[in-house]
């Protein structure tokens, strides 16, 4: 089997990069290009310590198209991103794109233009946290209480995590669902430090948020019904964890005809 | 809504007696009939800390019979029940059964005598296992490695626990439905200390078992992929964790027509 | 060697049968006494389980004595015991006291009666909780942040809980005495749900805490530091985790010839 | 209060560069010369992302003595860092090593050139790791079982870790000193799988090794004793973890007038 031909968009980039490096070290996969419009004509094999015929930075789509991908990789800012994607679309290349930012106008037109085509627009390739959503989804109905602990490094400014936030959301979803009552209540009567019980979320949901420096990212559910708790985590232990769900999803999109949002779907029934 | 009426077989049982105790706790229920031949005649209050109608011990199937519970519940062992649960489906009375060892014969035979009446057969009603079990089969197709870990109190003297090895199968079943290789291949050249990686099963999933004073019952899967790993960890913290387990089923049998092995299928789809 | 000779006072309450049960069941000791003058004359091995000749109630501390315990445990009520404890001190007996509410006076005359004679008197048995506190203690000084997380039962009417709040007084004290600075203050601009970055006690040390049916009680301290992080982690899994703590400090009072409050001079240099 | 002056002898290395990195980092701390032969003359900027007057490398370390550091750190390896430690003391300069592999003698030798000089040898720089075998040595005595478990990623190839085994060897040790008896005997007399009680060490500490792709380094120590678990768990969520140990090295080894050997002294009483 010959590997996959794959070209990335944004290769220069913070996240475009850690995706070349990535193509770069999987087996299966060859990088034929790279594009990179501020660093066109530049090796970028310095930048990221390889050696690579892909790895000269290319200036636009055009040339990124003429050198046959298979699969296109974007992770660019929306505004370029569209006129890219339409261009693949009708080069008929599929693309795997975690660039957000999206007008509605624009998803339908994306949605058009891939007609006949793969393409996978998502905002969450960390298929360890979809996971656990959805695991948590699972389990909601069978618990009375649940909390929701996430930590993240010292540098984060906002709490709680998106993560978590969303998660929380999922829990309750799955509970109605299910036609399941709300958790239990909380019974503190003596709250002696304001905040301590954590912040309250989609009705009875209660998020933790702690902030550390060496922390990374990592995620807690926590259930709990008579004599047990049932936990499930996320620990990312670097950024580049986006990574196995971007393959996941290059993997995937040659076998679709269509637009698809969200990277769930190749992770199990929904 | 009036309580259901519950009666209790071998209620002076270990487990049984910690069933009364839940059926006598938990808002809904009425504990209307406790069968245990060699208690016959004592109330069992005092052995539980209750008064209740339903406490003094009854002789046998029939007497339970003629207080006409809505179901009754059965933890005894496989001789004596087999025969009790004829009388019941007879009587068309739901059962919740957590007796095991029955012969494929008395398998076969039960089912036959429960047809148009609801029966629950299980070994393991601990909730949040059996949801490890399935968070952890969803889970495994999507990452390279896997270990599991399992802590339990010093006198247990067995390892690993049935429960690891049941997750261990469920977890390479899983990989194989969804046409994945195994798991990364341990890498270890130099073992320093024999017995440190753990024990293997199923080809490629490693266990360890901790035995702690102080510890009860726990279990931990941990899978890893690139720069993430995901843990789905189930805690009990005391031996009635069966109990939340054994309402559902009180809850769902009623709905049933038939004899049903486990309770996997109240958890949501398999 | 023969067993130590012990005595229980309060042998009918809930902690004082946990006590009872645990010298019938560790080697080494032997209960010649139990006292509970409500029960007097009742024979306490129908509600411990056992048979032992000092099962049956005694009336008061003066049967108690009569018998020659080696050392008696002490878990009644403040008024009751402060007069036990005096007549314990006359008959050169020692003491292992966990009733708690003495007022100072009480405290000083105690300490008067029991010159020449061991003696202690503690509001926490739990030997992991203690020495959980004192690893606190001891990283805090290398650390840049920290945050406290505790959870317990969904009874639980008060947060945090008390050991928390000792934990995190501790941890601050610790920094004083070395001369560090407070820890990283927290960067959060964007508190999209109040109360998530949990409570702030003594200055900078945040507690979370969870509300869990199934939980029992359970605490964790994680300090940060560049690229890495250190946890502490006590689980009580059931309330009868103070025993170990009245067993050290049976054996150690023996040995002492004044009051000693608290056990933590038993668990290594403070 | 001026930044201090710190030179790096083997700039260049994995270490030594993430080192420098750190140096030019932290605020108190000024670069002012990076050695390392191969790279002589050039700018290790572009390596580092950064600009410095010390990042152009230098020759030899009298090109770096040159430059009056008041601490020089030092990771390259035993042959070439001897000569260099011994100009460094005869210049009064001190000296914080990474370098291992130093002969008996070498070490006597060291040890008289810096004699009135400070200087800190160490081979593990990690403070999370150091505190954990601390605290685990302060709890050892006061539990009747404990477990090891560490966690790795896929590519290490011995087990179990080198901090392991020593942790192992800290808490017999710390059991021996306090007069304390082994730890409880493994009971287990059904042993269905082999290995899956992990490995044990100095005779009773069983150590159980994973290997997680996505795990980076990760070491729990587990004690058990009636109804409670205490765990002290040190995480590394990259390999720069040693830097804030070489900080502390750093900050101390100005107020010391000999060698000392690992950095144990400065994180509390041994």
């Amino acid at each position: 089997m010959t590997d996959m031909r794959i070209g990335v968009l944004g290769a220069g980039g913070k996240v475009g990069s850690s995706v070349c490096r990535a193509i770069l070290e999987e087996p299966g996969y060859e990088l034929v290009a790279a594009v990179d419009p501020k660093l066109a004509g530049i090796d970028l094999g310095q930048m990221l310590g390889r050696n690579a015929a892909g790895l000269i930075a290319r200036r636009d789509v055009e040339a990124l198209i003429s050198e046959a991908p298979e699969v296109v990789i974007d992770f660019t800012e929306a505004r370029a991103s569209f006129h890219n994607l339409l261009k693949l679309a009708q080069a008929q290349i599929p693309a795997v794109v975690g660039t957000t930012g999206f007008t509605d106008d624009e998803m339908r037109r994306l949605g058009e233009a891939f007609e006949g085509v793969g393409c996978v627009i998502a905002s969450n390739f960390s298929i360890g946290a979809i996971l656990m959503m959805r695991c948590a989804a699972m389990c909601a109905p069978f618990f009375e209480s649940v909390e929701i602990v996430e930590a993240h490094h010292d540098q984060k400014v906002d709490a709680p995590s998106g993560t978590s936030l969303e998660t929380a959301m999922r829990i309750t979803d799955a509970r109605r669902v299910a036609n399941q009552p709300g958790f239990l209540q909380d019974r503190t009567s003596n709250l002696k430090v304001e905040g301590a019980r954590g912040g309250v979320v989609d009705g009875d949901v209660r998020i933790h948020s702690l902030r550390l420096r060496g922390a990374v990212a990592h995620h807690e559910v926590i259930f709990g019904t008579a004599s047990q708790t049932l936990t499930i985590r996320h620990d990312s232990h670097d950024r580049s964890s986006f990574v196995p769900g971007v393959l996941l999803a290059v993997d995937r999109v040659t076998g679709l005809d269509r637009l698809v949002v969200g990277i769930d779907g190749f992770l199990g029934q929904d």
